[in-house]
């Protein structure tokens, strides 16, 4: 290893380095280039002599505030580089260009990413080449385990930097130097949180690898791929991005058979586009209409069979994917309480240990009395503003057949413009105060914030797209209206999705990002790093899933009165993969990703939805009007025919939960081989405990 | 300790005692008392110096053949008594009176007790007071872990005594002393299983404790008490039977306000009596029935709510005994292959071992080709008894009317006579069918193969004694012979339990067994042991949680037609609490209870039921004679009823789908301390890893 710059290398312990913040030798310019290939000057000692290797990776960039004095930097990287035991994080930390620059660049040893592999549960192949959950002690026996850079995927190194700093709490209590009193650390306090509401640190965010991310790119979106590199996206986007990926490549092929099957009831029943055309312009035109709705029935019938196949699918593929992605046997941790959480200070029934506590009744409380009302009050808006709509519309129709003048017909248009104005504002609104009122709601992890804020946000989403069409088929009862409408919001909202998620950041970065961003080779590493944080934070794939899930009800729930939805879906979702992949490589700054074993609460949405299917699909079939004359020319009565269809309906979700628990959620071998992954590491907790007591 | 009596007190190995199978020395006549209270001579000797104690506590007993030679027995107890390490089951044997009776007493040392205790993953209270999952190296901390007696429950003593006898294994092959060539061990052979095969063991049971199982009756039912002594059954007969009486407990108390309910409507509405009295003369006069049919509005709601209700508390009761009862923790272990299971030798890729494998597909195949169709088979029967019987019943009726002689009336029981004999016959064909089919379909694992065959039996039990009240209500939409059937089921099966299930047992046990049984305080221990094998093995819980199924059933599905069934169901159980505990304790051997959390799939059974409810009490509001007037009164079609009908359907499915989500299924309390177990089991491995990575 390099001598670091100035005296920043040391391996001393925080609490030290707290006693003796003002270091008299000031901080020498560091010059040298980081780099991945060459070794790196300036970055901390490592303590243990496994980890000495002739290159460092750049993984993480921290940014500090412009303020940050440079006995601050200084002792940061101390604690970032110091050894567990001495409360630091056992990590590698290099100034930047000079100490008092405001990044620094953390890296990992060896001997902290393979414990920090162990802790978080990763299974890794085993010299058998089977997957086997990582264990530090057994280490030699594992594939690859002296090289990093193969062992463990770029996203995963630099999701353990991230996690050792989140780890990082004060072994005692102690004054941060450069800082003023009311900053100073209690014993236990994570150090992370703390120095990020005391301003020293703005921003951690891995660093991309512009080579990696370029052979990412051309296989991922530049070609006419059909297959995307779901391996590579995992490696290097880690796997939450990855399995959102996949879901839209599993889901964009399971498009495939509902759209054959909508095209051929579309071109085998001619008179599909004559009663379409009819039915747009004079909706009770639709006597002759036998072979459409008999198609209606055929497309009804497989969307609602059609669905639970796709989800109980997807499981499986899922869980293989898990499997090599070696996120199946991932450890349960206890998580730190949220930022923003804040309490009375009391004893942890669970850890025992000191820290803010909140009770689990005044949570209740105030999701009852205040989110629930509130939620149910935008709702209400949402129905509201949909009634105001047909009022002002049935009214403008009137004033217009009154007056019939160019002004009465600009008015026709002005219910339309006014809810889509009022529904955006809504949504915006609504946005930001479920945000809030999951804040006020004050949970104590990460996971229920973002649980509770998911619910929130479904709930009024799906009111806010389906309640006109749910409006339209169960209270107008009006199937050609339904058909209109599903066909108009597919087109719509397609072309504003292809506009706002292409288009429009295609010209952005083009010509107004990206020449304030022009980057020569020539340019120190340090530069092009800095050039990473202007752009903008990944916003999550909420905003991703939600759309998925929205085109999914479209499909599921009103499909069968508009056979061409599958096709215009299908032709979407081709396009929408490689708008997606541009946009996370090329637009965001590289997010964190926590490995995960799932795409977690999503699954669910989509699984309610496939059983709300049936309920629409019964009710479109019993409206339609072909089957309510031959069931008259049969002599059955109203109440006979409302019968069968209730007992069409209750036989149908019978037969999905009978499939849904018939279909197994993982593949037979993946079983066996989970199961090999929980034996192995249960046998190697065994041995370990036999060892104990021996010794 | 004692000496051994003979020469079978050693602790060597059992390929020691393999290689010198022929000891020469005979067996001496022990003549000692096997007693619980004086410290046991004739036991093997412990390896252990802190397992040496004052007493030895003979736990459980294994019945050998009656030609089994005095040197396979000498082998035996030397097997039993070996250290782990040497391949034996390091517990305690004793020889009966001599070398050469047919049983052998087994008891277990501290020190194996208490690593069994951990590796079943029971939770035991730490210093802290707190429930902790036990740790061996921690064992100084845990209360009472020197004292075995009160550490464990006698349950759980002698369930570790079964979990050690069956996980022995041979260490390398060998000839059993005293048994033919043919049933040489083979390396790593279960050799409880391959004695059993060879005739060598005949039975193994755990002992009862007459003084305990005397204060146990006492406080449990002979006297009028109204609260069971539920720890004491857990500690006595283990979780299994300790959850079976609880939830009785718990659902007889919970019948308490449907009881009330039903009470009520039966004593204010005077017309009720009046109306069941005709509907029974005359089931035609039904007009001025108003008030009974608002109450069964009311009982309809209220049982459909309840139900949810009841199983959400139930889940959270159940969690706090599992709490208590150190359950909650239990570790995942890798089932061993049931004894009937065959299949090719070949390497299990779970376990890395040579054993058995028979491939899921094969197995899939046969339950697809031969159960699923036997079933139906079966199924079919059931309903063409049915129908037979209401054939037969409507041509005696003819016969009767045409020649209305002594002759004709006399056939007028016939068809009843002759369906109660077919569904009695069936159901027991049924039985050994459903029994024969799992074992065809080759279960692996003894669990899976109870599950395949409580499915089996489950679906069978629910058409048999619901198809006849579902073809009523469904198809013949007789509400009055509805309400007339299931108020005669109720007496009837009510009637029929408490004879078959108290007053035969109780008559057999004290005319017939018990002169045989005589016992006096001189008989020495062995006899009295001897005497225990001659009662019938426990049946386990099936007929009874059978029982209490059909119960739910009919009181959620039906109750509405009759407010008084939760009434006659509450009497039911009060008495069936007592014999069912009188059965337990006097009429059968003691069972065997591995520790388990919760009930298991009989909480699925009863939640189904529950859904289901929600048809047959919307269906059966529809029926209702006052509805329908009073809705055509208010002008609506009978299409519109359906339809409201449909809607009521689905809101109550989603209110109870809501309510199972909100009401935590277990108590915040207990939530937080699971939290606590499941932290310091996390953290002591920690530790423990730690510990093993420095050493």
């Amino acid at each position: 290893m390099s001598k670091a710059g100035g005296d920043e290398g040391g391996g001393g312990s925080s609490s030290e380095a707290a006693q003796q913040p003002e270091d008299k030798t000031p901080a020498e310019k560091v010059l040298s280039k980081l780099s991945a290939t060459t070794i790196g000057p300036g970055w901390t000692r490592v303590s243990c002599p496994c980890c000495i290797s002739e290159r460092v990776e750049p993984l993480v960039l921290v940014k500090l505030g412009e303020k940050v004095r440079p006995e601050t930097k200084r002792w940061l990287i101390r604690v970032i580089g110091a050894s567990q035991k001495d409360g630091g994080a056992a990590l590698l930390a290099h100034p930047g260009e000079d100490a008092s620059g405001n990044i620094i660049v953390v890296s990992a040893p060896r001997c902290t990413l393979l414990k920090a592999t162990e802790e978080l549960g990763l299974c890794k192949t085993y010299r058998t080449e089977e997957m086997e959950a990582f264990s530090y002690i057994d280490r030699d026996n594992f594939k690859y385990s002296d090289n990093m850079e193969v062992f463990l995927t770029l996203a995963e190194r630099q999701y353990i930097v991230k996690y050792e700093l989140d780890g990082l709490r004060a072994q005692r209590d102690l004054r941060i130097p450069g800082l003023s009193d009311s900053h100073t650390l209690q014993q236990r306090d994570n150090i992370w949180q703390k120095l990020g509401s005391a301003g020293v640190i703005v921003d951690t965010f891995p660093l991309h690898n512009p080579n990696k991310l370029k052979d990412l790119s051309e296989a991922w979106y530049s070609g006419n791929q059909l297959i995307q590199p779901l391996d590579s996206v995992n490696g290097y986007f880690g796997s939450p991005v990855a399995f959102y990926f996949s879901f839209l490549d599993f889901y964009t092929w399971s498009l495939v058979p509902p759209a054959i099957l909508g095209l051929s009831i579309t071109y085998f029943s001619a008179e599909v586009r004559h009663e379409m055309d009819e039915s747009v312009s004079d909706p009770s035109v639709e006597a002759d209409s036998g072979p459409v709705v008999g198609g209606h029935m055929i497309q009804a019938v497989f969307s609602m069979l059609w669905s639970t196949v796709v989800m109980e699918l997807w499981k499986r593929r899922s869980s293989s994917l898990s499997y090599r992605w070696g996120t199946m046997h991932l450890a349960d941790r206890f998580a730190e309480p949220r930022p923003g959480f804040h309490g009375y200070l009391g004893v942890n029934p669970v850890t025992g240990r000191m820290e803010p506590l909140f009770p689990e009744w005044q949570r209740d409380l105030r999701i009852a009395l205040v989110s629930v009302p509130v939620v149910g009050l935008f709702l209400g808006l949402v129905v509201l503003g949909m009634l105001c709509f047909y009022w002002a519309e049935a009214q403008v129709q009137q004033l217009h057949t009154d007056w019939d003048s160019l002004l009465s017909q600009t008015f026709l248009y002005m219910p339309s413009v006014l809810h889509i104005v009022y529904t955006n504002v809504l949504s915006t609104v609504y946005k930001i105060v479920a945000k809030s009122l999951t804040e006020y709601e004050n949970h104590r992890e990460e996971s229920a914030f973002e649980n509770h804020l998911t619910a929130k946000v479904l709930v009024f989403t799906f009111f806010n797209y389906f309640a006109v069409l749910f409006h339209i088929a169960f209270f107008k009862q009006d199937v050609p209206l339904l058909r209109k409408r599903l066909a108009s919001l597919l087109v719509m909202s397609q072309l504003v999705n292809q506009v706002t998620e292409v288009v429009i950041p295609f010209l952005v970065d083009r010509f107004i990002s990206a020449p304030h961003r022009t980057e020569s080779e020539d340019d120190p590493e340090e530069d092009k790093f800095r050039n990473q944080s202007t752009l903008p934070a990944f916003p999550g794939l909420f905003a991703e899933y939600i759309e998925l899930l929205v085109q999914f009800g479209y499909l599921s729930l009103f499909s069968c009165v508009y056979p061409l939805t599958a096709v215009l879906l299908l032709i979407n979702n081709l396009t929408e993969i490689r708008s997606d992949a541009y946009k996370i490589c090329k637009l965001f700054r590289k997010p964190f990703s926590p490995p995960v074993a799932n795409m977690g609460v999503w699954r669910i949405a989509f699984e309610v939805l496939s059983f709300v299917s049936v309920v629409t699909n019964c009710w479109l079939l019993l409206l339609s009007p072909w089957l309510q004359q031959l069931f008259k020319e049969g002599g059955l009565t109203g109440t006979n025919i409302l019968l069968l269809a209730v007992l069409v309906e209750h036989v149908l979700i019978l037969v999905k939960v009978v499939m849904a628990i018939l279909i197994p959620d993982e593949p037979d071998w993946i079983r066996k081989k989970r199961e090999h992954i929980e034996f192995t590491s249960m046998q190697a907790l065994r041995e370990q405990k036999l060892h104990s007591e021996e010794s």
